[in-house]
């Protein structure tokens, strides 16, 4: 008998979104007449925009000629390393080198693959609510006990964010060896200030610690003096390793792009004390494990950054956000309480009525047939909390807001 | 000081093909002049076939529509599923469901990824030689000890591949908990015929073992009664999971889709004894770290199953098997040693004067400019010989063999 890896049997029910899906298709099926409106899973609902679509295209025709083949493109085709650097970074003041940099189909592939490079008994710190893949992946890799009553894992360190430090909390007083950080935050949808993310530079080197910095959401940042990248933070090359995709800012969810930036400088130890570069590792780890992004991916990932990518793509982004301000603006109105939304496609709504998450999702499902996304499945911190996306038409979000005005009474 | 996982510190040298690609452009850097010819690396040379370039244009455009966005597809498409199903398996008299069936970006994911869903301390097997992604995946899991001077590690049980054996190994007399079994071989060119496979099959019921059966190749196979799936074995869906590509069949080594079977009898055991099915585990691992394949892809995919795509990505696989016969008869008839080339794209050749693999590649590189893949870059056993593919023109097929019947005197 082969043993299996019996970590996953540590993990609570399924992965939180499709326990959505599968509650929500439930509500369908019982209720086949209901219009439902999805505000859960942060799924984009706009087209891609015309200048990806026609890279695209052109990629496919070119793919299909003679001299237009490309195959195995186990590092990034340089038209998209260059456009990340000069636009993600050099904009922002920010120097990245292109062997600094891996391309991959997805932030979530890479955010749960990272722990891999590290050691088997390597400490590790989660805000909490956190997205579930930084924990999951951790406890499959056998890095934690078992989950208690609240749904905490034996041997993470959990940092609470609350309304009291602004859903961005301090480092902790003890030392850990990796800190998963998101901002703009998935499910707070809380963007951490300037301080903030200095404080976790000077602590991570004073600690010797790594930082999994997941800027998957940087493009809704409004306030152009907050930072997009955690290399705009001095030191933060030595202690920091960066995430972001192309998910969320070009719609991407149904294409598949995203990096990851591994600094030069940034070195792990062996237990003989022996200082190892973390690049390496993670190049030795994706050209184990992967063959690299497809080439129409790659050539619509570079549209992204052309003139028209960037106002098409702007355009989308501030779609979100004006229907995240009808949220905080329509639910708030109404005495709901309401954080987020500000920076973030996210608004992170306290339940009404003291409900517990869950039933929140459920009472909002039944009474409204409104999808949301229960605080308590990021997490124990987000019990009392339901995440609403911004991820929809305008007609939809107004329509929803309506609804949960009449149900809930506003 | 965050612990690297120093399993990686194990691992021999780079990759193997990066390694190739180094010295490759060392000495096109050193005499650029040189006309390189490339059959080191599988990678395809043929553009892709009009029935898949036609489905990616029209995936992109319908994405960039209203109502045609597709976003997050944690499971494959129906459309997808349901074509694999009827002509990778039920034209072969195989039933498969579609919640067996598990889309990809890739083989080598697929089969690097695998092992994370079973124990630290199973015992595994594997030919020798190998793809050296079973064997690397494993090392960095911990799986095995350090390697020896001939390059295998302690810990994994090596079946060596000899043209004693037909380059198709029999099971082994101990028990070990996994096999991983590749064929049409990579790098051997072999197949296994159906008598090797009811042998594993029968070995691993026997035995409580589960086989992870490789058919990225299986387009290649020339003699219709020779089995394509595993599952064409009785008994196979008990102890047996297999992946499968669109890579070499339909030129998508840029295009990225792959699918792995694992069906629903399959299990492992926990410590106490208790049964588990490995499709949940695979299904949650997939939910937890994987997002999807690109809607664009799935359809490409799709495309390859229609009448016209089958037809043309069959000319294309004719064409490749054209030129592997002009290297077995034009090298054959000179007096070299060579296996393979007749149910798969690589030609397995005994290197000559008793040339180590490394050197081969060397000579044949300098003298000959032509790039082929040293055997011992796949396992100890692969000392002695080289692989050559026949992804390439037909010009520069018989070029290259004239080249080498030149420099080696034929």
């Amino acid at each position: 008998m082969a043993r299996i890896n019996e970590n996953y049997q540590k993990l609570q029910a399924g992965y939180l979104f499709p326990e959505i899906g599968r509650r929500t298709r439930a509500f369908a099926e019982a209720k086949p007449d209901a219009q439902l409106i999805r505000l859960g899973i942060g799924d984009v609902t706009l087209p891609l925009v015309p200048a990806v679509v026609e890279a695209m295209r052109r990629a496919a025709e070119e793919q299909g000629s003679a001299d237009g083949v490309h195959g195995y493109a186990d590092e990034a085709y340089p038209f998209l390393s260059d456009a990340i650097r000069e636009h993600d970074f050099r904009a922002r003041g920010v120097e990245v080198a292109a062997d600094e940099i891996f391309v991959s189909d997805g932030s979530k592939q890479d955010s749960g693959n990272i722990q891999e490079i590290f050691g088997a008994d390597v400490s590790f710190a989660v805000t909490d609510p956190v997205y579930p893949v930084y924990v999951d992946t951790n406890v499959m890799a056998g890095r934690t006990g078992p989950a208690d009553e609240g749904g905490r894992y034996g041997g993470i360190t959990y940092l609470p964010a609350t309304e009291e430090n602004g859903f961005a909390p301090s480092p902790p007083g003890e030392r850990v060896d990796l800190v998963y950080l998101c901002s703009p935050n998935n499910p707070t949808g809380a963007v951490a200030p300037r301080a903030n993310l200095e404080a976790w530079v000077a602590w991570a080197r004073a600690n010797d610690a790594v930082l999994l910095f997941d800027a998957a959401y940087d493009a809704f940042i409004q306030d152009p003096a907050l930072p997009r990248s955690i290399y705009e933070i001095e030191g933060a090359r030595e202690c920091a390793i960066e995430m972001r995709s192309f998910s969320k800012r070009a719609g991407f969810t149904g294409v598949r792009c995203a990096y990851t930036v591994v600094p030069k400088e940034l070195t792990g130890s062996t237990a003989g004390g022996e200082r190892v570069a973390l690049n390496g590792l993670w190049a030795r780890r994706q050209a184990t494990k992967f063959n690299g992004v497809p080439y129409v991916v790659q050539r619509a990932a570079e549209a992204v950054f052309s003139e028209e990518g960037r106002k098409q793509t702007g355009e989308q982004v501030a779609y979100y956000m004006a229907n995240a301000r009808a949220v905080r603006e329509g639910l708030g109105a109404a005495g709901f309480t309401l954080f987020g939304g500000e920076h973030s496609p996210y608004i992170w709504m306290k339940t009404p009525d003291g409900l517990g998450s869950w039933d929140c999702f459920d009472r909002l499902l039944e009474q409204t047939h409104v999808v949301t996304t229960p605080g308590a499945g990021f997490g124990a911190a987000g019990e009392g909390y339901v995440r609403i996306s911004s991820f929809n038409s305008r007609e939809n979000v107004d329509e929803a807001i309506a609804r949960i005005l009449e149900a809930f009474g506003g």
